[in-house]
């Protein structure tokens, strides 16, 4: 017999959806939730609701907005002719939280992937293209995460890019060792690819 | 400017509230649940709901329950005439776990911890006396944590029962090295235990 309430069985069930969350996490948690006071489980459920009827997708850049247009789309002070495009809504977050990229974005969700199945027709890149005829756009940052699918993702758009015709220039964010890494830990493609884009130091 | 739509920033500073979820967990939570395709974030939102409106404490033990009287009190199985004190719903769920006790239980909700200023009348104290008074019972496991606060409200219920002419007895769940544990590991207190309620070989 379980020794657990339907309704708090049923919450570690749904719990233990979420990423790195087992039994004994989704247990703790419930229970917690259970036990608080000041309206965990009230705020926690009206605010997910919230989130599953109210987040929808920037028409513009397809980052995560609650409105038509992005808060970044929308801001004037931006530089509209830079377009960063990136994997997924996450990576627009962590580069707004580095404070040094002052242009617009664009959204994959995804990256072409032919072991998955993931054509280019799966991610956004049509859109990509569109936004291009649509409005004028002087550079385009691939910001794709340096892994093969990221790589080649960035190579199809590079090529595409060229191939349409385009005033943008097409960049690619440096690969390189991150701060705080050690040289002796890296790994030869890393290695190789900071050594050959080494930057010069200006001369005196 | 914060780069997080509305919705989202009030989802990641609920689930900022979850034992173990800083910044960063509750920002990977969030855009999980967002990405998700399979209703993740309707039904934690639902869960959460039935759990904060459904679940109560049972009339009986005051563990969790959906019903006026818990599944283990309502299970005519189990032995009426058994009672063990645990500190928390966990503690029960735990105990059940192991599948070997077939008796009741009482939630005390809390451990007496003058540090705390928690005091005998916050925790559910009187109501293991009434139910001592209103029905019989051989025995008071107390199987609080052998924690100061533990081994405290232990001493408390003892003399509480012994004073209160009841014909209950009253035992302590064992102290001493856990399965899979290494004696020099062990701290001096547990070790001291261990040695003292050592336990006789039955005679050839």
């Amino acid at each position: 017999m379980d020794p657990y309430p339907r309704p708090l069985r049923d919450l570690i069930t749904q719990l233990k959806r979420l990423p790195g969350v087992g039994e004994k996490t989704a247990t703790r948690l419930a229970l917690f939730i259970l036990a608080d006071r000041k309206g965990l489980a009230e705020n926690l459920s009206r605010t997910l609701m919230n989130v599953h009827e109210n987040i929808r997708l920037c028409s513009v850049c397809f980052n995560l907005t609650d409105k038509q247009r992005c808060s970044i789309c929308s801001d004037p002070s931006r530089d509209s002719t830079l377009i960063c495009v990136v994997e997924e809504p996450s990576d627009v977050l962590a580069i707004e939280a580095a404070h040094t990229y002052k242009g617009l974005y664009h959204v994959l969700h995804g990256l072409i992937s032919p072991m998955s199945g993931i054509t280019p027709e799966d991610i956004k890149l049509a859109e990509l293209i569109e936004r291009l005829n649509r409005s004028y756009c002087s550079e385009v940052i691939v910001a794709t995460n340096p892994s093969v699918e990221g790589e080649g993702t960035f190579h199809y758009i590079e090529k595409l890019i060229m191939n349409g015709k385009f005033d943008a220039k097409v960049s690619r964010i440096a690969l390189g060792i991150p701060m705080g890494g050690e040289l002796k830990y890296m790994d030869q493609v890393t290695l190789a690819s900071a050594l050959r884009y080494r930057r010069m130091v200006k001369d005196k």
